[in-house]
């Protein structure tokens, strides 16, 4: 016999399962809350009950007995993101997996230990050659090759001659944020003003202020940030030490990719999903970003609580502590670099890593993990972001 | 000796090649202009005179013999993407092939075949089942199994069960272009109306109608375009004919990509790129589309005409006709819609295909070739874009 329970619409929608074996059988497999401290009755969510009817074939009803479809228990309860928590949910149950309500969150799990990296003190040279702006490829020119060849050998500030082949051709070229921190860091004289320089790079691109920042604050940790182009991401990054050219004369390669997002931005979930797939297609680790003061979040924005396995077993909420919390998203939703700063804040709070969960037109669902970094010195906070096959 | 040269400044700045030696090197080499039509003189362009001077040592000076830098000669020449163009200037040549200046074309060329697509005549069905919409999802669901099961195996709308496990769970859950393709084509009935829901999607995401227009258009002409948020796109194609199984009961892979750029819009060329990244690292062919009326352009958008090879060798303004047409963009450089429609559009009345150069901001340029496509009775203009390795 299969599972049943009824829809209730006062005094507000809400699911109810109430007979013994249907009781028994729910509570089995982690689904549903105890009504009033006991497990007579179960009160489901509406994600619980869609989940046992369109998987498993349990049936609803309304109170007078009437059949109560798909449609009805989910039209009931439609609001934000109503599909997209439902089909994340859904993912994870089907996975074999235990997903539980954010309320039952005690925290905080200590599941969430952040990855260090290698930071170092680093003492900017001082430019002794003046620079040539060109104001609207946003970039600058050392034509005195002496000096040129030190700031890339040394620095590896610009591109000397040609990129990959520094010694066909000659002269230094410099992008807008290379410029910028020489300018305010390494004494480099131009014919414009640092602040011009500000200005044409912002009526260009809105959020070049927070990728200088971004830029600025790993360069002075000792890291060399390069042009992200060939990996559709804003910089590409090296460790402390890195090089131009190896020893051997080999190109040095890069591991790590840096996405900035401007707490103030907001952006396309399938547009930033992008960004990761591509970082993920040349096999680099995805850094994202978020820089500006951090603030505390108000309201609750994550979804679920996520049980993962440990060895071969699934973990359950019976013996484990949650292993995740989940953040549902749909692939057309619009998220801003302030909410997902928050939504990270609050999972830091709870002791684990975050998942971003999100469900694409298709109702396909693909996960992201956010595990946080940690750079000694430095004044923003980034994070991998990975793409994940729970 | 090197070939020399002078910059003038007036009466606009301009650079002339005088001593015998220097033309004639420089004439040999397909660089420089004829002076009132005979080889006395030659005039360089300023992409011309900077790559003698960075890559093959040439020497410049000032009327009054004072030695002129690199950055001098750029420097009375800088204007809008004035690297951007000298870059990607350097980087054809490197290749030992000829760039000429955009005022040498004559054409049509007849250069720039078309790609015929297989469109078929589509008869959309007529929905028999109501739909409930859900707001903030932008989607719907038909929770009549027969009717879902139907729409989904005949003619691939939505998905019914699981994403690659049709028969894991129930329902047939349908996007936001397919909801109001059937409800404008097939009588599709749900809890609010077409002109709601386009009002809904057109909160979330501007581009919408555009989008919608691109797909209703290819479902017309019998393709099946589903979501592409897996290969970073707005939607992937199925050629006339697909199912949603093959007989096999194998999943079937899709070939092709579509990217939709309207008119209005504009994007960073570097979140363009991205985009074609995504679809060239898995594979598929990238489709842009440019839906809205074409309109002549007024003014000459295109950079350089480019020289090929044919065969083993390299293709000369001597003895060959230009191969394509370049336009020369920078990574952090805005781009419209109309803008690169029009490039196009300019391209074709040259009968060249049109090769997209970005210059990122390390100097490294990137190809990108413009192919046009036929789809019988389409209302809009599709093109391929690939990357490509002159």
């Amino acid at each position: 016999m299969s599972v049943r329970f009824e829809l209730h619409e006062k005094p507000h929608p809400h699911i109810l399962v109430t007979d013994l074996i249907s009781v028994q059988a729910v509570d089995r497999s982690f689904f549903g809350t105890e009504v009033n401290g006991k497990k007579i009755h179960l009160t489901l969510s509406p994600e619980e009950a869609l989940y046992l009817m369109d998987v498993r074939k349990a049936e609803c009803e309304t109170p007078d007995g009437k059949p109560a479809s798909f449609n009805d228990v989910a039209g009931a309860f439609d609001g934000p993101k109503f599909l997209a928590r439902y089909f994340s949910f859904r993912d994870w149950r089907d996975r074999g997996l235990i997903v539980r309500p954010m309320d039952e969150a005690e925290g905080p799990y200590g599941r969430s230990p952040s990855e260090k990296y290698p930071a170092a003190d680093y003492k900017p040279p001082t430019v002794a050659a003046k620079g040539q702006f060109f104001y609207d490829d946003l970039m600058s020119v050392i034509d005195d090759n002496e000096e040129g060849s030190r700031l890339y050998e040394q620095h590896w500030f610009g591109q000397f001659g040609t990129y990959k082949a520094k010694k066909h051709g000659q002269f230094l070229k410099l992008d807008a944020y290379e410029t910028l921190f020489l300018a305010r860091h390494g004494k480099y004289k131009l014919n414009v003003s640092a602040k011009k320089i500000e200005e044409l790079a912002l009526e260009r691109r809105p959020d070049f202020l927070e990728l200088y920042q971004v830029y600025e604050d790993w360069r002075l940790r000792g890291f060399v940030p390069k042009t992200g182009f060939k990996f559709g991401t804003h910089f590409r990054l090296y460790f402390p030490g890195a090089k131009p050219t190896m020893e051997s004369g080999e190109w040095m390669h890069s591991r790590h990719v840096i996405h900035c997002f401007p707490r103030s931005a907001k952006m396309l979930i399938s547009e930033w999903a992008r960004a990761i797939r591509v970082a993920h297609g040349v096999k680099k680790t995805f850094i994202l970003a978020i820089p500006g003061a951090s603030v505390h979040p108000k309201k609750n924005l994550l979804d679920f609580l996520l049980y993962h396995r440990k060895g071969g077993d699934i973990e359950t909420p019976r013996h484990d502590k949650p292993t995740y919390v989940m953040l549902a998203l749909s692939e057309e939703e619009q998220i801003g670099g302030q909410e997902l700063a928050e939504s990270i804040e609050q999972a830091k709070a709870l002791g684990l890593d975050l998942i971003l969960a999100i469900c694409d037109r298709e109702t396909a669902v693909t996960y992201y993990r956010v595990k946080r970094i940690e750079i000694p010195k430095s004044k923003y906070e980034y994070y991998e972001i990975e793409w994940v096959q729970p």
